[in-house]
């Protein structure tokens, strides 16, 4: 079986990690040469993804799609579908995910609480907006926005014009209003194309700078909350009939949840499932695309925390001082193989079991520290 | 890191399989192209291992050298040491354990409980042999056996003379005492370049045609039993200086423990480390390649059953029925990628976790039975 993976990032390298055991080829299509997944695999094209017989020339050689990220136009998912090759998640899937506005629309449409939303066309609308919900609010590139990127929070109308024509040459805008959150939550949900749903746990994550820094497994969430994420979840795989893992990022707000953000493919809250789970998010997206029976999404142990490491100066990486990561038991070191870090660049990540949740946050921050990458 | 390993079958691919999150590059010299490891990484060459030159342009891409199979003459290993690149295990010990006469001269010197041996020149060493030791006896070709290729066992004296030429075409000979076991065990032991040594649980396996079918990894052994394990395990990794895992093969005779055969590189018996430790023989023979700090050997759940998926006629391999492996909980599948099978051949393993050992065992048979490959 030839599996085709749009995007050469961390997320295809942890997919190809994850199923090398059942000796699938995989291909990557990636934008740069050696890139993390492409390291692993014989199979790397080097080429633009936005390159319509790039594309097909690379579907080509594979028997089935997927992608690692959301970034693609659909309508070049569409075109590989001509040529006879399926890919997963479909091409109107991503659409209606990519486009943040028709997103929230979808999940609107289906019952799923979100908050409030509006397209915008013009500064206009932004006050208007502001006029039925009031401050803060944040104006969004409907499109090709990631970790705060493309995002910008507004608290009076005087800093609409400013930001409005900012983020307006990134493309097409939306607002929402400002959510004050008490916790950020995510759970990750795998549908394969036969119908069968597994969900992860909830999790909560915790960011720095728009980034996610920690993501937290354990037992915080009393049944109401953890039923209700998982309704959530099921409801909108089953509704739009979608096939691999998809993250959903979530608000809680007392016992209220609202949906922030769809992300058609695994997802960084899901990391910690490659030791945290028995069978990982990464392992379940492919058993989804290649429509076998999913594996078991419960956690093996109650508590289980991950660190991203993000890149703190920007230059050549070199990894260094490993020894007290790799001799802590339970503690697991991931590294991504970028050649190039960059200030809150994604290096790596490092997940702790333990028994005693603030021994397993305290070892995650510790251990993150003590590395040098 | 640039780690070079010498052969490219199912061991280094699992090394690889297991090494991947921490983005070392993994370069495989194989004789076959897109051998199993050779499938999973940019860096495959093809060519023999004894061919001293091929040896050495490998070795000149890597930083260090590992291998996957003893079968490789030692003093093509001192060649390329001779060009300044390490190789792990040393080609000292591989000399020592790649002979099975020095070898077992070499653990009865260290005071290892082993079978009477001898070398054998002619015929007629067998015959004072078994005056001294009765029948049955094993006659070995001291190099290049496995899976029971290269033994004949010797019931009586009118067998010898066939046997030693048969076996005498495959180069020098040695004889064993027969043991009556109650049992096969083995473990595997790992040792860094510092000295830290780490040992697995003992597990009994069970041979079928002289080819391991199953690896029992329960709680069965008694206290007095798995410390002598442990202290013959520590004894000759330690003796040897040796750097890397090593599987250890013994008989259990009554409380009498016999080693039988070494083999110095991962082995067969600890493929169940994968999700049956904290840390797989694969990531910690390559961790104490490198010197790092050894993972946790305990085992994660008190039973762990892997059976190994043997081929069953030859020709073309085609992995079909998978979907009861796969949705069967706690029970991983492992594919190795060979292109074609064969009677007997190790196609790939199936590992199963259960609380209950009868039921790990049963549903270890009825999933391999399950399968088409």
């Amino acid at each position: 079986m030839k599996i085709g993976i749009l995007g050469g990032g961390q997320l295809a390298r942890m997919i190809i990690e994850e199923c090398n055991k059942f000796a699938f080829e995989f291909y990557v299509l990636s934008n740069e040469k050696n890139s993390p997944a492409g390291q692993i695999t014989k199979f790397e094209t080097e080429g633009d993804w936005n390159d319509e017989n790039i594309l097909k020339e690379f579907a080509g050689k594979c028997d089935i799609i997927t992608l690692e990220n959301e970034f693609i136009d659909y309508k070049k998912l569409e075109a590989i579908e001509q040529t006879g090759k399926k890919v997963f998640p479909c091409p109107e899937n991503i659409m209606l995910i990519q486009d943040k506005y028709i997103q929230k629309k979808t999940l609107h449409a289906s019952g799923i609480p979100v908050a409030e939303f509006t397209p915008v066309n013009e500064v206009s609308d932004i006050t208007e907006f502001s006029k039925m919900n009031g401050y803060p609010l944040i104006l969004k590139s409907r499109t090709m926005g990631y970790d705060g990127k493309g995002n910008i929070t507004l608290n009076s109308e005087s800093e609409i014009e400013k930001a409005f024509r900012e983020l307006r040459e990134r493309g097409e805008l939306m607002c929402e209003k400002f959510v004050n959150f008490d916790k950020e939550i995510a759970t990750q949900v795998v549908r394969n194309t036969s119908g069968e749903i597994k969900v992860y746990p909830v999790v909560e994550t915790i960011q720095k700078n728009h980034i996610c820094e920690l993501v937290i497994s354990s037992s915080q969430f009393k049944k109401d909350i953890t039923d209700r994420v998982n309704e959530i979840a099921v409801r909108i795989v089953s509704d739009l009939k979608y096939t691999g893992v998809m993250g959903i990022e979530m608000f809680l707000r007392g016992k209220e949840i609202l949906v922030n953000e769809l992300a058609p493919r695994v997802h960084n809250s899901g990391h910690y499932t490659i030791e945290g789970s028995y069978t990982s998010q990464f392992e379940n997206h492919i058993r989804a695309v290649l429509d076998l029976p999913l594996g078991n999404t419960e956690k093996v142990s109650e508590n289980c925390v991950m660190i991203n490491l993000l890149g703190k100066r920007d230059g050549e990486s070199k990894i260094r001082r490993t020894g007290k990561v790799l001799s802590t038991q339970n503690t697991y070191l991931h590294i991504y193989g970028k050649k190039l870090t960059r200030t809150g660049r994604k290096m790596g990540h490092i997940t702790v079991i333990d028994k005693d949740l603030n021994k397993a946050i305290n070892n995650a921050y510790s251990s993150a520290n003590e590395l040098e990458f």
